[in-house]
């Protein structure tokens, strides 16, 4: 997957033609005409499945946190940079920072009384908050509170900025398609005003699109919204975990619900359409029961996961890594996925195992190449 | 409009050819063939604008909630009739069951200790409870309690059936799309068991659809609900009147919301599509704040309408009555309505007029043939 | 079925609580109210399956066509009438001119020179020729010419007259949703141009529609359809005949494509979303290979069928009629029908049925309402 | 662009921090803990608008063919290599044979009497044949012809193997999705039969799916396509000639129908769904009447154009090229393109210049994420 600016004809590929003096003459016949042979490259552009250039790999909360901190003391949030996001970079991407080769991840940092100045964009983004408080995000002029288990979505092209109303610093972690639109070329950006007004800096408890469509199965008859993203700006914790834990007690009295034994999981949804919250991004919430274990499942599209609470090991094709609280771990295309919640060293309450996980399965859905495989069987 | 099985060809109707006795010949040759010119009936087949066979009408709860206890006394409820339900017979309907062309709504009457028996069909259905508690539906052998203000759709072909837990007898309103399926023909039944089980008679707080479905924003990952109805069973007053008073909340802060000034609306919808409840029945509710007035509005389809709360007026083409809580009044196609919030008799805490409303616009918006005119101007 | 202004209660239907002083009393109570009960009106509301208001009937082109010659003779065309047209009343819908309670089926007549004049309205329209040629039906300003086996769809709202351009009269059948629309209450008319300018007199060969929508597999860049109907005004015979002929073919040599052995179909579909061309009706051309027979088949919602060539016979619930060339019959809601295809007097060329078929099934699909039982088995 | 496997911080972004001995060892930690900050890579990351990694590029048919006939003499076909395919390389990026980030062009040969074997992969995959014919595309053993002007749709996850039938070596172009499903790793790649049966060595003028999809506005009701790809196998140079030269006659007659002055274009369409034939390629036929020329336009995604016949310049972001037939040219994402129709020293009969284009806008329409700019007016 290097991409050299001149590139040899790789003649080492199998099934390949003898070397002769006349193809070598051919193959720089087609290197001077711009030309590349199918048969020399096809192992690699059209393999049996997919072969993912990005690998598994788990960042540590443990080691982010402090770089985000050192980060918010040696450099400042304005205009130009934007943000103080340090984003995860895949080993096997060359340096690149992309999580996934569709999906990016990244830690935000902001001290008490910072601004991220406004601006917007066509990447598709979100929040999510693992630890902390305090800042609220400006979607619109609407200040949105942040809080632990909190997940905010922000379709493209909206105005938005953050400020953080309190005294202690916040970090949180960002989700975008940027490397998806990056290599698909789709991306427009505008700077919007520098500063958040007086008037946006407001706390509510709750933001005015939580007020018109944060209602289970109600939506306001005076508003129309677009379906290329939602129009509910936070899923607070509250709901997401009443439902996670009625999925269990409904499995525990014998009725459906579940995504198989010991595993529930919900779905951040578009309230006008039902749909993914954002046209590029898939967002859930999981919660594995302590002792369960999901089944091995591969997908087409990656997948970052960031552990919400409790503790536990994840195995992606092969390799297993113990995880708990704030760590995050991406799982390629169509390499298999099996979590595993443990008694650990962190006690959580439910002693269930809580995980955020974004993908870019809407991306696949719409294009109909969207496939699954569970322990063998495909769907 | 009435259908005598002999007709006459109507020589009055306007723009008619000179009637000779040839024509005469003609016409009888027609009857003979079982044919109908176009001529003479276009008027009435081809209007200008939509001339509904119905006519505007309000039934008021005190006349009706009488009716229905004097039938808990005089019928008993069982296999064959099936419900003790007495229907609105729109006036201009030739005295048929129907409220408008296309919906039914009757008042359905419990005693106590009573089961409704199960049974299935394809008509749409759901219940609205203005007062009173008591009854659970049991949709598909899951128990969905009914308290005041409770909405509750009930898609074509679930099993379903009715039983009054407590000691006191309870009303409400039925509504479905009786009349339309009746015109297209469409219409399937089936009986189920006779009683409800045991294991059925329990009476929770929450309906298993409620716990997996009733989350704002949120949908489980491990169910997959049908396009042709909502998975939820049951849409709380708390929180309909939550989403109500925030958007008349938002107006007064300046912010957008409402439908227009003073009127606040929420559309029950089907979490999975964002679209309506039931294929063919829109369901909502509306606040019209103390004093304020909405717009004469007329939209092709029907609408009945039920009031939850509140006082004041309606004006439907011309004709106004003052209506309080429980009266029931249907808006024929294309004629206009207004409604006026005003101080009454009945003292209401919020001072606004609450109302219940649910009509036949999925069925054509579905068919591209919905049309709105908000004075005078189209949409 | 018959709607009295006054209608008493249904006392002897079954299942009815035991007459008394005091339930009659009660229903002179519900009358008063303008109420009725659902108890004495299930079996004919909601039926086990649909029992249609119509009866399967057949009109014989052979009446039809020199009532419509006489009516040429005797009626003018012009406004206010709008249209020579005479419409199958259904011998079981109270001499409505209603073929089933959603179809219309016409025969309308033009004499030479003579021009319809232009309107429009919401009900969606076809027309479809099973002999002769020589009028023009100008859409938009756009003339399409009118020939043997050409079927001619016009979606609701479109301008549109016709003028007959040659020295014989001609006939032809127009189906629309007349009785839906009157059902449902959704229909708008507006007068347009008393006569056909002379620009639009050219009598061209192909319109302009078909020149811009009619290549196979190809849509214009610059024109955007609407999704409510049809850009393509006219499906020409030659094509349509091809495309029965080669699927019948493909079932000679072992190939799929025919609906079931000796059964050969197309639907005209709206080259712009795939889907029928009308919203609320369903258009197709059968072809049923001399001495095969369809298997039976139900489906919810009603047919019209013309043959337009060959002769056989058809079934329909158990009574059966033999059909030739222009003869129209009725399959009402869920009734069963069987056609055979049988050398009759007429001597056709390819020894095959052929048959127009419309019908409402759009409609049911649209509302998650359609079903179909061939041979015992659902789908 | 360069993605080196060791990557170092890019400090000399614009408004970055002061370079400071602590910074230096924060970006230290960035590298070791496999991090990236936003605020070094967003002026790349997320540009104001696209800024394409490809470049406009133009490859000569006098070039390219010479070339694929030497690889006929040197390379053989079979399996392994599979095609003997000659693939586009954008100079821009790094070697890799993509035409463009997303689009896949190619160069395919085949000699007398060779087979191409069979194999299927889920890449969307199309053939246009500028100049020959005498190879059969066989696909799930329906043997489809290839002659000058017909366009092949080939959607993912179907069997195919090419033959020629002739005595005479064979040229076409193939596009696929190859680089877009490579960049979000979805591919699937299965072999096939080594060899054609006998029984799909029959050289038919009209495939089955012709037979079968190919009438204007007329589907087979025995057959439901996917919706992922197209059932019609073939888009004949007759039908797509004879639909554009009809535009540019309408436009002369002074009716609607081009796009824009003098430039007929059409869209090769799904006849199931009107959608585009691919999921995830768009693919028209353009055609600018000589001394006409097309308005400057910016769209979101990536284009390939071959001309077909006539002669012309294209302009894209400034740079101008003389194109004649044959020649292929890549539109990067936001270039602007104008094409001007010339007199060339190719003489052709109609003076117009004729363009196949293929692009990926499926992709950004179904993610909500297409923009087009014409003259500076967005849409």
């Amino acid at each position: 997957m290097t991409a050299s600016p001149v590139r040899l004809v790789a003649e080492d590929a199998p099934d390949q033609p003898r070397p002769t003096t006349e193809l070598t003459e051919l193959y720089r016949g087609f290197e001077q005409e711009l030309l590349v042979p199918l048969w020399t490259e096809i192992g690699d552009l059209m393999p049996a499945h997919p072969q993912s250039k990005a690998a598994p790999h788990l960042w540590r909360w443990d080691s982010l946190l402090p770089l985000a901190r050192r980060a918010g003391e040696l450099v400042p949030v304005g205009r130009g940079g934007e943000r103080r996001a340090i984003a995860l970079a895949n080993p096997s991407l060359g340096g690149r920072p992309f999580a996934s080769p569709t999906l990016w991840a990244a830690i935000q940092y902001l001290l008490p009384g910072e601004d991220a100045p406004e601006h917007r964009h066509t990447q598709h983004a979100f929040r999510f908050v693992v630890e902390g408080e305090g800042v609220w995000t400006v979607v619109g002029r609407d200040p949105v509170a942040m809080r632990r288990g909190d997940f905010l979505p922000q379709a493209g092209w909206n105005w938005h900025a953050h400020h953080n109303a309190t005294s202690e610093p916040m970090a949180w972690i960002d989700g975008l398609d940027i490397p998806f639109q990056y290599a698909t070329e789709a991306q427009f950006f505008e700077f919007g005003r520098d500063e958040v007004s007086e008037a946006e800096r407001i706390t509510p408890e709750r933001s005015r699109s939580e007020r018109l469509w944060g209602h289970p199965g109600l939506r306001p008859v005076g508003a129309e919204p677009s379906p290329a993203g939602t129009p509910l700006l936070a899923y607070r914790w509250e709901h997401t975990d009443r439902a996670l834990t009625e999925q269990l007690e409904l499995e525990a009295e014998g009725f459906a619900g579940v995504v198989e034994p010991g595993h529930a999981a919900v779905q951040f949804s578009h309230p006008g359409t039902g749909g993914d919250v954002l046209p590029t991004l898939r967002t859930q919430m999981h919660r594995v029961r302590r002792g369960a274990e999901t089944a091995p499942r591969r997908e087409v599209g990656s997948s970052v996961y960031q552990v919400f609470d409790g503790s536990g090991t994840v195995t992606i094709d092969g390799h297993t890594w113990t995880v708990g609280r704030g760590d995050l771990f991406v799982v390629p295309s169509w390499q298999s996925l099996s979590i595993r919640s443990e008694a650990g060293h962190t006690d959580s309450d439910s002693g269930a195992l809580d995980l955020f996980r974004f993908s870019d399965a809407p991306v696949f859905e719409a294009l109909h190449a969207d496939r699954v495989q569970v322990e063998g069987i495909s769907r």
